[in-house]
């Protein structure tokens, strides 16, 4: 019952046999093998266009070296008040990139369009003092599990774009997303005006494969430098390439990301006909937000699940009662039915 | 015959076995796991006293997050004028640490002492306008294939500590330096004075395996949020941890360099007894500097030979003629017998 | 008319003359002189213990560099959300200290305990991925032209000192501040818990002078190197002396706040008295905040008046009609009886 | 007898008069008065072109921030060995540009063409792991005393311009090499490919006036936001502009100039006769470089002569012998015939 983070799961076993393989070879360092642009080519396809792709160690490194490309002295970074640039990554966006993360506010885990205008208003392009807006980022799917419906995204992007600002997704989940919505990678991106991607593998069944996608090529042309200079150039690259050739094979990560759904679904579906557990609010990817009295949370860890309270400063307006514990369920590619029923039953019978 | 560098090689078989042994189970992230704890513990009997072990993910990042961690403001930290953190880093030290990288002179890719104590002259501990002297740092084996010592390294030692500077040690070929030196890590390390080490596994055998080893403690303290900053926090720090637990088992670390050691010992045989060729300098760990007829060079990499020609700006002093190139070779824990003969045999042939 | 900012005065005529005594002179550069340390005397009787004392170029500066000399890798600062730090610099604390200024709510331009108990509660000590507090500031006067009792400063300060966090205080307007409290410079200060101080003369009658004063000298012991990597160091530094001598003297500066107050209280008075205009909010020190119906400001201007409308996004819940604007009116050292009821006397008029 | 620097001196009368009357008024502030429109526009008659103006607060700040406005990630500065951007300005450059300041050698406080053409050479555009050059800066008159000819300009820049690299000039000192050379401001500038200039008045006459000029302002259309995020915008710049409006006005900054090199003649010429004295070498600014019997030095000390012993490492092949002292003298615009000869005379009598 691991559902701390999908971060606890190890690696799929089509990702590690293809880095078992990998490693009986000679092959250039820093990039440079015939499977580094392999990789590179085969991100082209599942994106359908020419795109740009950069390895990089951690999500953390993917948001703030796709900021810093996009970095302006005295910018803003405008990005959802609960958002991970925000909240869960010790300034190093701001560190890495020089420009500050500036929180908008937005129900539901998602940038309000009306709270980004008024940012970018009081931000103008010409702001010596107050600073300028320099870039919009969304998450997808979002902190809170939610996700923002193509619509939706349509909706920032289009603020952005009037107001000449690049857009930038942080896709630590980005294939649970694409599942719950259905549509296609290029659909839930440079389609919708998205600029630079973090497209995350670690969460959804790599050990370590997180890339930079730049839609537009110019954008990157700098990025060399920028990933070597904050020191994310790994000597062996082809391990994490090799990673991404089998995640991307064969639809590998969509189903990964598809099971993991499912058995959030499954969570889901079971809180929300538990008398002991309630969802705190609605989500459709791999992320659940469950209401639990303290003794069913107490028994569940008892018996080993593990899972963490959410504290993020959420206005939750007295939702969670003081006999009650507000926590956070991750499901991943590794998480079995057995595993969630058996939470669900620990819920069920206290 | 890939000798461009160590880090053309792939992974060692048990270190790869250990990783697929990870990916089955779920565990803490971060670092929080079981298997993080107890290769954290193993490297205090490694080096024979409490250390305080982080991960990283590149060898730059160990040595730039390094001196972060023993950053003044306005320092300056002293290098070797062909060390690493120089010459090969694209200036990631300094934006990492916020320190400026000093060049300082020596022979043989090593520091002199005399030089060392003049620079700390130069830049005093009050010398607000000239910048303070704020580290010493040497690479250990040198980016020349040299050694330092045990006595070269308590040279300067000792005057990094009159002057009350901290002593880091790039051991990006640690293991090679230290199997060729025969002593312990100990010896090479902290009972020599050095306070911070890069310890790199990556070009020994491992895929991606680099330490930054704190021989005080205390000097760590803050070591938490630089690395989290920088973005070098692994979510999946167990399958670093698994490859240095394999890495560090029943001695293989020492057995994989004393290999590449040896391929270089039978590479320097072979050169130092041809007509073709010649030792540019003498080396001690598994890097080979060589001059190379322009015949010979070309038809070994036309039958697939693989390196680099070496630009660094020697004082060469018309060491190499001009139908001669000056190149390095590179062995590894990977490289064979067979490699290295036929190599030697298209030399003999030219 | 001029109520744009109290930095479009001039500078005071006794502090002009102490410059042009000055300027015959040679001294020792640097801060140096006997001027330069008769200054920093001074500043010890003035808070009536021992301080360190340095000049810095601007109060963005000032603020920026005491941050900086306070700084935590991973460190927010804990700022009111319409601070000037947040919202008019630039971005400049950010970059020069590496900490991001983080927003905390609060009525009146005043930071509310209970919101930054529950920031400090968020990003505690340990807190790697949030991020950590490192810092409270306040600024006094506030940017909204109120002013924080000792009480409020007790209370703001009694939690930071309980978390283990400095306490600085933005004295852009200080003197302003302690005119209008009527208290002692230390009483505003170190007794009340404040660490470190931006001390701001230029605003008040000096021309360029803008002082940190360190409470305890202890944490200014970096700040030699911190204010000179950050080309902050005058080499001609005895002219600001010159400024601050010519200020502190015979109570100059107390008697130039207490005149823009004063001139504050006119237009207050004024206004509080109009049916053209009326006060936005309540205000102590030199800043008032005005609406006015847009006939009266615009015959305002014609008439040669100048002031800002005031845009900090406040929550202002329907305050400002459509057919009416939101001013800032700010009065100086040199600013007259007649200017204020020239204004006066326009709004009476429309 | 102040010949320890050119910034001990105070400000010249006609200077102060200038400050004086603009202290009287009322002016918008941040660089937007009509006074500061006015100089900018004077800027652009001296050097006969346009030129984009900005002012800042020191010169270590007007390098770094030229130096800033042409940044590349990962790009190196390439600088005289003994430049003021790398021995004396704690490292700001570096720190504010986000750049490594690297030596580069050359005789006479001059960049030997050559040596730059090989640091070009080792450091080439897509050097990811090298770093890449960004930058030439010279030194116009140098820290030696010495003048780049306008040949040996051309010949900088021509190397500079060849490989796409902008150049840097610090003038510090650029009135005493201006009138040194003999030319116009153009013709020791853009007309020899400069691209930015530090303009520095407060060596020769101001009390603080530092400008930044570019000659090409496509290169400043960033600046505005370099410095005000770096804190060096002024809220009452129109005090900087009355300063470089009296300074520039009827030649007055070459007759300052004029003078101050005069009195280094005087002192040259004297030296040159002397038993006791000596010049270490040739210079034709205000700085003058000699080799004192430690006698003839103390005596001058006892009588209150002011200088420093110049210490930068220079490779002086036993030039001072153990009982000699090598001094730096600086005469600026308010340097006397009297001291001058004073001094002279102590020497000449020990």
């Amino acid at each position: 019952m691991f559902f701390a983070s999908d971060n606890w799961a190890g690696a799929h076993a089509a990702i590690n046999d293809r880095l078992s393989r990998e490693s009986t070879r000679f092959a250039a360092a820093y990039g440079n093998s015939d499977l580094d642009k392999a990789v590179e080519a085969r991100f082209n396809e599942i994106f359908e266009r020419e795109v740009s792709v950069y390895f990089v160690s951690t999500g953390t490194a993917a948001n703030s070296l796709s900021l810093a490309s996009i970095a302006r002295i005295g910018g803003l970074v405008l990005a959802h008040s609960e958002a991970h640039v925000i909240e869960d990554e010790c300034g190093a966006p701001d560190f890495l990139s020089g420009m500050r993360m500036t929180p908008v506010a937005g129900d539901n885990g998602k940038i309000d369009p009306a709270a980004l205008k008024a940012a970018i208003a009081r931000y103008p392009q010409d702001a010596v003092h107050h600073g300028r807006s320099a870039a919009v980022t969304i998450t997808q799917a979002t902190e809170t599990g939610t996700i923002y419906s193509l619509d939706e995204i349509d909706a920032i992007s289009k603020i952005a774009k009037e107001n000449g600002l690049p857009l930038h997704m942080d896709g630590a989940r980005f294939g649970n997303a694409l599942v719950s919505l259905g549509c296609s990678p290029a659909e839930m991106t440079w389609k919708r005006g998205v600029d630079v991607l973090s497209f995350g593998g670690t969460k959804n069944g790599c050990w370590c494969a997180e890339a930079i996608v730049f839609f537009n090529p110019e954008m990157a042309k700098e990025f060399a430098f920028i990933r070597k200079r904050a020191a994310q150039l790994f000597s062996k690259t082809r391990f994490i390439s090799a990673q991404f050739e089998a995640y991307l094979q064969d639809g590998l990560w969509l189903k990964l990301a598809g099971h993991a759904n499912a058995m959030a679904d499954r969570l889901r579906a079971g809180i929300g006909a538990s008398n002991s557990a309630r969802l705190a609010w609605s989500t459709t990817s791999n992320e659940v937000f469950a209401i639990l009295n303290k003794a069913a949370a107490a028994s569940a860890e008892e018996q080993g699940a593990k899972f963490y309270d959410w504290l993020v400063p959420l206005k939750l307006d007295g939702m969670v009662r003081s006999d009650e514990r507000l926590i956070r369920l991750v499901t991943s590619f590794a998480t079995t039915e057995e595993d969630v029923d058996q939470f669900l039953s620990i819920c069920a019978s206290v």
